[in-house]
């Protein structure tokens, strides 16, 4: 394996985008509410950063893992829902999170 | 989610355990040859030391995540393995791989 054919190994891609401290407790959210308020995301969300959480999410969006949504309104309001992409990776995280209780 | 809740999500645990910069691939090379030697592993994986390989591989094996295999003889060979525990992890590494080609 070339360093080319590294930087293209899918699983470590993959690895990449959805590990870190942040965000694979944001996924976990995302797939169990399907579209959820800031507030509420950042509620249920432990000792984490207003600014912070707003960094990971950021990311995820640049990313195509999520997708911000913005309702008008007085005052309007942000959502976050799982970007379709994303969606085929429902049963992959299922299986870790089966996977990850036992450890 | 208070913090406790937060260190047991099996999500968060099983993606700790997996990612970095070398554990990927070494999952992904595991998974395709079932047994490998130490000195092939490391052929296929590029720009690694030898040390930097085998302190991720004592780090995985300490996690159940693989297993060292010795084979006595003149000189003794080094195997490694999954193991047991990490099989059923195949079909979500696969979605995983796939879902990361594409980005």
């Amino acid at each position: 394996m070339n360093y080319k054919e590294f930087e293209s190994c899918g699983l470590k891609r993959s690895l990449d985008l959805l590990s870190g401290k942040w965000k694979p407790l944001i996924l976990y959210h995302l797939f169990q509410e399907k579209e959820i308020r800031f507030i509420e995301l950042w509620r249920k969300m432990p000792r984490v950063s207003k600014k912070v959480l707003l960094e990971q999410l950021q990311q995820m969006q640049e990313h195509h893992i999520i997708e911000r949504i913005e309702i008008k309104g007085f005052p309007p309001q942000v959502h976050y829902r799982l970007h379709d992409d994303t969606e085929p990776l429902g049963p992959a995280l299922q299986i870790l999170e089966g996977w990850g209780k036992n450890r």
